[in-house]
């Protein structure tokens, strides 16, 4: 992989990895495909986490509720998969359009609390978020530095919806050992004005640059992002769990 | 600056630019200092783009109306900056905790019309977004394109806040020669099962990757995306516009 040099970045696909069957060990089979160095960002797609998770499920095995049956009806939508959806939220903010805006129990806010169905065996089949994302990055950050000795950031990424702008784009749902907020609150423009509210989402950019590498028929479901060393640290770090916005300073629910 | 292979990508900074004066040309002076090959995109910081369209503006020259006052008393902000946030935006969303998220006359929907005080000259000046910043990427890349004679893309890129996430991420608010969004909707995954909503904001994705080499201090007001191609075109295409969710299919108004 070519260097990246200061403020400068680079990102390549990690490509030959397998299909994802429930205790594999996700950084064991990047660390064996991907050249690493200290520093380096490993931004790994949510499906296969969740595949080596086990988190996929037959929507033929699911029994949906009463509400479940009545929100199905109004969305136009499979009880079965409605059923699972509120199994995984926390709230309900909108169910209109065939979809549900929900806040998962993990605090994301996402569509369908973010259950899909592409990529995965089986018509039936459909897959859940990771149970703990954050969780799940320290988890195969412990894998990588295992296997490669190097020092470097995960990040567990996923393609979220936003309102008012249209197309998805990856966030980060996990990460490990990256700074996920880089704040500059305090700090001083070139010009000396403090910077009011300048807190930049450093996690979420990056999961967005790998996606860019990415392809989801050809499935490359990870990435390495070389250039970002100044985020990455010795340790965990407080995960994705900080980009979520509390609820009391949220003004869109 | 180093190749990117096939789905790979490099992303640096566009470093020695002047600081930017009214009737400047953004694609010139970006052209002088970086290589630029076909199939690049060059992302611009909006902040320079206003200040070579001469939308700075003095807080102590705009006279208030009523309704910023009120608007003004109630966040806590002065009623100059209120008066040109309203004289900006088609409709206000939400007037709280001292920020007014509005929906540009652009269609943009973020926090004070995008209207920002740092790094600005006088601490009485305040800088407008463009005018029209699809209009003003299709100019940047008019300019790259006599001076370079090469086929590429421009983004103009701002910082906007999001719904329940913290933290600020870099976003497409013009651009020209990208296909902003990369629809794979009615295309099949692996299994063959059509992807159903994947439609992939392209143009805000390089926006973020771009931001990750740019140093709110320094100065990196461009940066140069190597790896794109296949989204660059021939033709400017519809510009950021298309990134704007109609207001009838949003949820989140």
């Amino acid at each position: 992989m070519s260097d990246a040099g200061p403020h400068e970045l680079a990102v390549r696909g990690v490509h030959g990895l397998p299909e994802f069957q429930p205790g594999m060990r996700v950084g064991e089979q990047i660390a064996a495909r991907a050249e690493l160095a200290d520093g380096d960002l490993v931004v790994v797609s949510q499906k296969i986490v969740s595949k080596a998770e086990g988190r996929l499920r037959k929507l033929s095995a699911v029994l949906p509720s009463s509400e479940a049956r009545r929100l199905a009806a109004v969305l136009g939508r499979e009880p079965a998969l409605i059923e699972l959806v509120l199994e995984e939220s926390a709230e309900v903010l909108r169910a209109e359009r065939g979809v549900l805006i929900v806040e998962t129990r993990h605090g994301l806010v996402c569509a369908n609390a973010g259950i899909d169905s592409s990529n995965l065996p089986g018509k039936d089949t459909v897959c859940l978020l990771p149970e703990d994302p954050d969780a799940s990055a320290r988890r195969i950050r412990a894998e990588l530095a295992a296997a490669t000795g190097a020092s470097l950031g995960v990040v567990i990424a996923d393609s979220f919806g936003r309102a008012w702008r249209l197309g998805q784009v990856e966030v980060a749902i996990g990460c490990a050992g990256l700074l996920p907020l880089d704040d500059w609150r305090g700090r001083h423009d070139s010009g000396g004005r403090e910077l009011a509210a300048t807190l930049i989402g450093i996690a979420d950019e990056a999961a967005s640059a790998a996606d860019l590498v990415r392809d989801k028929v050809s499935r490359t479901p990870a990435a390495v992002v070389r250039g970002l060393g100044r985020y990455i640290g010795a340790e965990d770090g407080p995960g994705a769990a900080a980009l979520r916005r509390p609820r009391e300073e949220d003004l869109f629910r």
